[in-house]
């Protein structure tokens, strides 16, 4: 069995252009406007993964000396994925009404959802700004067709809330959408912007969506996973929403129909309302007890490895090196993590 | 005085280009997402003024021959133009929890506000796609420049609601970025893309800018005018929401302490929760009378028609010709609208 290292063994060979990106982060944002400028420090107070800057820096180093990365262009680009990304997770938060995340009240709930409506726009149009200043025009219109998909992606899911019949295919085209597809994006844009050739290109883009659907399948099995405090947001958030993730979606599937009722009203009513256990913590165990009995997490666990082993063949066609070395360890890493 | 015309007839001179843009609208929001596609389809079934893709084609047109206003490209743009615009507009109606919009209820209302936010998103990022495609390096960063101008704006006005002590300046400095920026954005466009001299595309940017003024004045006269089946939209929705407009910060201005402490109660509590005052249309019919009362709309009004005839000299520099007639039209009409 491999061992998993942590995050910041795995960042080590792109650490230093890394280490920039929250300056370039509140570069690009600064602003006058105090009301912007307040709930962008809050926000950007508890730094995330880092995950699609660092999947830009890969896509760039794979093949180039580290020279390369110095460059204020890429720093940039990784800096502003990572806003868009933040928009797209400010905007979630209204709509799955969450109220944690990183840790800290979600700005929908410290300021309001109108200021989170606004400053996910600011963000949006600000991360939109400084992509167009690569003056990459693969890139730019790479990214505008990313974008487009992640919002077609998000609707989707919203239409599909409380559908119970929703099948796997149509789970997996959503995740790609609204998750994999901007991962893809990020290291496919770093490869760009080096000049890697097509083929090159074309893999590292298969590898960011096969280890985005696997990132976003691990993602869903933790809303159900693990201490609050852990994972840093809202635990039970989706299925309380009424959006069916893949350990639900496997759960309808194999479970008796008393079974399937029981969870039906759990979901129908959200998991706040159901009447016969004493409270929403006890609820949210209750269905954790059914997905663990009917073994759906580890279904959903097992999907989540099919697509990791996609990826790491995706990464043959690259010569051993320090990089490629992190980029199969952030494959284990997205499996064993626990945030 | 002049007679006002209406706004079919200012239009004549670009009729034809702009009679496309419906259907460009439809094709560059074109999408396979059934719960996309039947709520833009919604939103666009009522048409608004067509101000920004008639200004941007006004633009185009006012040094050109009728043909270059044919292609293909300023279509486009005019069209992502009212996009971008009604992005801007769905995520408003969230923010002021406003229930009608061009005399339908709001996609918040009508579907719910995570609905909202996300096919405001999607607008946003279409438009900007559209956008790109016209590839004129200058149109794209004058528009994102706007696009963050605009959202500042919103921002600073969210955090200047309740503030009663708020100054004309900087009312004016909101309304000039979250309205005025835009109408000029997308006549300097229309003249940037047809290849007008530094001088005249100048010229017609602070044109925009104060008929821009000039509207969203005359637009927050309205709010506290006429009937709500006739302005399409729910009136009073600025002060329910504290949010302080010039007729009001004018009122502010001038009345006496005992006056002010009746707008401050009817303010501070929401138009709906005034006491003394049988219902909700009573209460906005007791802020009215004040307004009137004081001559705080006349003032308001007369600063529109400051802004107008501001903008009216920047048209000097241009030979007499249908456009510029149409132009000169609409700084009457945009004071003698009641929609």
């Amino acid at each position: 069995m491999k061992e998993t290292i942590s995050l910041d063994e795995i960042y080590a060979p792109i650490e230093e252009p890394l280490l920039e990106v929250p300056d370039s982060i509140l570069s690009i944002l600064s602003t006058p406007n105090e009301l912007a400028s307040e709930v962008i420090r809050y926000f950007f107070s508890r730094q995330g993964k880092y995950l699609r800057p660092a999947l830009t820096f890969f896509g760039a180093a794979i093949e180039n000396h580290q020279s390369s990365l110095q460059e204020e262009k890429l720093s940039r680009l990784a800096a502003a994925f990572e806003i868009f990304h933040s928009a797209t997770l400010i905007h979630d938060d209204i709509i799955d009404s969450a109220h944690i995340r990183r840790n800290i009240p979600t700005i929908n709930v410290k300021w309001s959802p109108q200021v989170a409506v606004l400053v996910g726009d600011y963000l949006h149009d600000k991360a939109i700004s400084a992509i167009f200043e690569c003056e990459n025009g693969r890139v730019i219109s790479l990214f505008l067709r990313t974008a487009g998909l992640v919002c077609d992606g998000e609707i989707h899911e919203l239409r599909e809330k409380n559908n119970f019949n929703l099948k796997e295919d149509e789970y997996l085209e959503i995740i790609h959408k609204k998750t994999a597809s901007l991962i893809a994006c990020c290291i496919e844009s770093g490869a760009i912007l080096t000049g890697l050739p097509i083929e090159k290109v074309e893999a590292l883009k298969r590898f960011g969506r096969d280890f985005g659907m696997a990132f976003q399948i691990v993602d869903d099995c933790l809303d159900f996973m693990g201490e609050e405090h852990e994972f840093g947001k809202t635990l039970g958030t989706d299925a309380e929403e009424g959006v069916l993730t893949l350990p639900l979606i496997r759960l309808m599937q194999v479970v008796d129909e008393p079974t399937k009722s029981k969870v039906f009203k759990i979901f129908k009513r959200g998991i706040a309302a159901l009447e016969d256990v004493s409270d929403a913590s006890n609820k949210l165990r209750t269905l954790k007890e059914l997905l663990a009995e009917y073994g759906a997490l580890d279904y959903a666990m097992a999907k989540g490895r099919e697509f990791t082993e996609k990826a790491r063949l995706e990464l043959s066609i690259f010569a051993d090196s320090p990089i490629k070395r992190s980029l199969n360890h952030l494959l284990d890493y997205v499996l064993d993590r626990n945030r």
